[in-house]
């Protein structure tokens, strides 16, 4: 099963791809998605999209994991990161990929046993289930990788739910 | 000239499309892309992917208006219509078409004369403008007219202030 989590962005969406074999877990690769303020906004969605439908073809990943948004914060920020959720959404559905959607706070929880974790320790737990020595840079990619982990754990442990109930 | 104006949203995106010919305008279409709740965000998206590039399709718009969204309500809202927004921007630089985005003053500034119009006053001067004589229903479908009238009056004026400058 191969995962792909997207945190989402207009400036920059950060991406990690994860493997299950059986409970192991292989990181495959990981990275972000850079677009720049020379752009406009309708060049720069174009350009995720773009950008998207690529690493699709290149890893097919089975499912996508992408979190819920809940801002307190900034508005204006909310919009910018809903046009590129729309279009991680809508990329996702065409190329007929499963989408799996949860909080930051199930990733948390998920991946460190701890709903209050830093993002420090995310990434650090992070690292340590992927066997990864160098520290992952951005932060972005790294909670991309968090995310592709949280989702092979949410849809293994749907599989389960299923089987029992059988 | 032929100008589609778009208003966002994932439950209902409100278009019109309007023709000038000199100073007079024309009301060509317009009307709603609806999408119901028991489809996912993610296939709502592609639902308004595939009706966005069929009306493009269908009437070839030259230009295509958008409003700068600016929230004070809900910030789950601001996502949601963000999202819409953003495959209304992608769905333009795609096709190519040029876009033209301004604040709700400047439409409301720009159809009635008068920034603090209420939206029915919007509504009855697009349909004066338009020569329509029913009432233009839903409102989503006459605010992506208002915005059409608009984009056309805009970029009607920038033409005027290139050929001023030359």
């Amino acid at each position: 099963m191969r995962a792909m989590g997207i945190d989402p962005g207009t400036a920059r969406c950060g991406f990690g791809i994860v493997d299950s074999q059986g409970s192991r877990l292989h990181p495959v690769t990981y990275g972000v998605i850079e677009t720049t303020p020379d752009h406009t906004d309708a060049q720069r969605l174009v350009m995720i999209y773009d950008s998207l439908n690529r690493l699709y073809e290149t890893y097919h990943p089975d499912i996508i994991g992408v979190e819920q948004l809940f801002f307190n914060r900034n508005v204006t920020t909310a919009i910018a990161v809903g046009q590129a959720r729309g279009i991680i959404l809508l990329t996702a559905q065409q190329a007929g990929i499963t989408l799996l959607e949860f909080s930051p706070l199930q990733v948390k929880q998920g991946v460190t046993g701890y709903g209050r974790a830093t993002k420090d320790q995310v990434i650090d737990m992070t690292m340590r289930l992927l066997n990864i020595r160098e520290k992952i840079k951005p932060d972005d990619a790294a909670d991309g990788l968090a995310m592709a982990i949280y989702a092979l754990y949410s849809n293994h442990s749907q599989s389960l739910k299923r089987t029992v109930q059988l």
